[in-house]
């Protein structure tokens, strides 16, 4: 039964590392966008493309998370894509 | 230059959905664990099992996002997944 225990850890283990990469390939990718919206003039933070995403997402969801757990989770990487484009904008600055 | 915009967003957008997939497949993962604890009696929450899957995640952590916001996010959907379970066991003493 604990064998049982550590196979189902070992495979959260595994996609925990996977989502890893994953936020941070997408980090990369924000920081992007990022500086070619400063390169425009445009503001970063756009709540219409925040919400055109989650409504994606909200979309593809098969379960079990419900919707409202699944928004607040994105929420909190979008926030924290948000914090390193305004970092990579100061960091600019200082230059 | 908006063209460049689109793509990356292209990008963000698959990588929304592959995050999307692993969370909620992460999430059975934790449904099962759950249950296999309920058989054995063992408490739910393992704050110790907790600490060594973020120490694991932050070391391989090469960035661009920082340890401290990346403990962060995972925090909450090593939550969700908690929320999941005790929603299982609420359920299961319905039955």
């Amino acid at each position: 039964m604990s064998n049982g225990l550590d196979n189902l850890r070992e495979k959260v283990d595994e996609l925990n590392l996977q989502l890893l990469q994953i936020i941070n390939e997408r980090a990369k990718l924000v920081q992007e966008i990022g500086k070619t919206k400063e390169a425009q003039g445009v503001n970063r933070y756009d709540p219409v493309r925040e919400r055109k995403m989650l409504d994606e997402i909200i979309a593809n969801n098969d379960g079990p998370f419900e919707t409202s757990t699944l928004q607040h989770i994105f929420k909190e990487i979008f926030k924290a894509g948000l914090e390193l484009q305004k970092d990579d904008h100061r960091k600019a600055l200082l230059v």
